[in-house]
């Protein structure tokens, strides 16, 4: 059950008490004395802490044998204090001072003996990492990921919840975009307009603006700039944002007349599209749980294979989504790990023509106990919109 | 000599390439095989390069003994030969493809033996540290920082042209609030309009906008909410953005009066602005080729001090700034190394009264053969403005 509405900021107290006793009892599981997790994902999951990344130490210690604390320079401990999980008392802050180094706080926390098992976040930066394999000399370090990754990747309701406000945040965007005038402008200007839209459709921030035109959709991570868009070809647009800390992610790629019926889209562009939609139907069709990631990208690969666009598609079919734009399950050939109920990915199959156009057509899914749960809503058909 | 001018984008190839050579003469100097430098301000800073924070590996080896070259995801190879020094041919482009380990391209490049010295990027994450660590097993790890980290703290004539743009922009967005409408908008408000004028004055964009009111002044990091501005209180703005890479940080504390004369400062908030503005100069009249860094912090410090409000500046006077807002030299009590010419920094000074307000003053200022070269003009007389 979900207790997110859709007026709400976020996730209660509660639930990160539950997810900081389950990240215990992973890590005692594992046989690892601490989670060592800075600022990132990990700690915003645990605590709701949304921390800015800075040279100042910021370190969640998640002990096997002790409660929680978070080390945390003297400046943030009102920030800190002000997520949910903290807030609350779940966790003991223990701050330092501009002169203190912080990593005799987190000995006194540890006292972790050599040959000890000590797990760090996975965006930790290697500063920390090397200042902490110098507290703890013949400790042996891994990444937190492989102890409470899975755990992150698996959304509950609240999550799912999040994610799919966010997705309908997302779709509006898009179609609002698709609506407006586009001819005569600049990608930059269109991306401009992204960023204001994912906002205005209910983002707390825009993450990224791919407005790719004509040739340049044949790039998969074109960078807007100064080019015109003109009517009589293709615009890609690959757009999202964060809303309570999950993020967006969706691309449609319409075709732009100007007004004039001759502008329209030509005959292979009305097939790779169409072939890129029925790829996008059967990654979705193959989500399933106990399925394998590497196979529903294969199951979209075969339908572009088949077609004998194998090559234009380059990139994997799609990446795990949450609190990270990217992050596991990655749907990508070699990837045999089982899709479980609760998985949130991205189902983005392309076919690019280097130097003419290309075409990607991207969703986000839930892996659900009867298949997958499609959270944007926006037309998947091919929009040919006039744009002025 | 600088090459830029107001209209310029940035650094250009040839300045590249003399750091790249510099960089690998650092490494071989100090006995490192290679800097291994992932996203990051080393990147930028040695090509150019302003990459995403991706989960793939982008990774820059700098050998002692071989030509530049990076290790790319295939989705990146555009971007990366868009960066100056990419695309001038400084660098080689080593791409991997979805389904290869990029530690293996790495592995190619160096074959480091055991007790071979590698230096990572000081911000790379940890699962590429540890990831490197597994595929160097009994090199020793160090962090770049150590080897080229004077190289990038000194700030060539084309950075600081760079900083003083940024500095000058930021100046116009202070005193563009200052004289704007105040009262009655809430604190989240005026930081949307914080992130506006930033870009309208020359960012390319806002990094942070801490805009604290009346009480909330007292607290340094504080996240600007849904709190009300009144008239007869202080606000205090700390913002900055990015231009062609390099950072801008000012920090102005005004006092509203609404229009009314009987709400204007009282004697207590007049004293500690004039204190503070008196230790900003303090700090900027110490600075000086040769002088620690602590001692600036100290000059500044004293003066606080002396008038008996040491307790309530409980942060260091500054910290460096250029392609990141934070990093060498800290001005610290505790860092004895001494100031260079080019070295950029903040000064600022705060006095913070708990529960009533606070005030801080801050510029960004270049070590000059001569003392302090201030980039920041706007004036740092107490602003007393209608808000109206």
């Amino acid at each position: 059950m979900s207790h997110i509405d859709p007026g709400s900021s976020g996730i209660g107290p509660d639930r990160f008490r539950e997810r900081l006793a389950r990240a215990r009892d992973a890590a005692e599981a594992a046989g690892v004395q601490a989670l060592l997790l800075g600022v990132g994902p990990e700690l915003e999951w645990l605590t709701g802490y949304q921390a800015k990344p800075l040279e100042r130490l910021t370190l969640l210690v998640v002990a096997a044998d002790a409660d929680p604390a978070i080390v945390v320079p003297r400046l943030e401990v009102a920030a800190a204090e002000a997520a949910p999980a903290i807030g609350a008392g779940h966790v003991r802050v223990v701050p330092w001072q501009e002169t203190d180094d912080p990593m005799d706080a987190v000995w006194e926390l540890l006292r972790a003996e050599p040959g000890a098992r000590l797990a760090v976040s996975d965006t930790l930066r290697a500063s920390f990492v090397l200042g902490l394999q110098g507290t703890f000399p013949g400790a042996a370090f891994e990444l937190a990921g492989g102890v409470v990754g899975m755990l992150r990747r698996v959304k509950d309701a609240d999550e799912v919840a999040l994610l799919r406000l966010a997705a309908h945040a997302a779709d509006r965007a898009v179609l609002g975009l698709a609506a407006g005038r586009l001819v005569g402008r600049t990608e930059a200007d269109i991306a401009a307009e992204v960023r204001t839209r994912l906002v205005d459709e209910g983002h707390d921030s825009a993450s990224f603006w791919i407005v790719a035109s004509g040739p340049r959709s044949a790039s998969p991570h074109h960078e807007p700039d100064d080019r015109v868009v003109r009517a009589g070809e293709p615009l890609l647009l690959d757009i999202g944002g964060r809303r309570a800390g999950y993020s967006s992610d969706i691309t449609r790629t319409l075709w732009i007349t100007g007004g004039d019926d001759a502008l329209g889209p030509d005959a292979t562009f009305r097939t790779i599209h169409e072939l890129v939609r029925a790829a996008n139907a059967a990654g979705r069709d193959a989500v399933r749980p106990g399925v394998a990631a590497q196979d529903v990208d294969r199951a979209a690969r075969d339908v572009i294979e088949a077609a004998g666009h194998g090559p234009d598609f380059f990139h994997r079919l799609g990446h795990g989504i949450g609190l990270e734009g990217h992050e596991d399950p990655y749907l990508v050939a070699g990837n045999e790990a089982p899709l479980l109920v609760g998985d949130a990915f991205s189902i983005e199959p392309g076919v690019y023509l280097e130097g003419r156009y290309g075409v990607r057509i991207e969703d986000i899914v839930v892996c659900a106990e009867d298949g997958a749960d499609v959270l944007n809503e926006a037309t998947r058909e091919l929009l040919v919109v006039s744009g002025v």
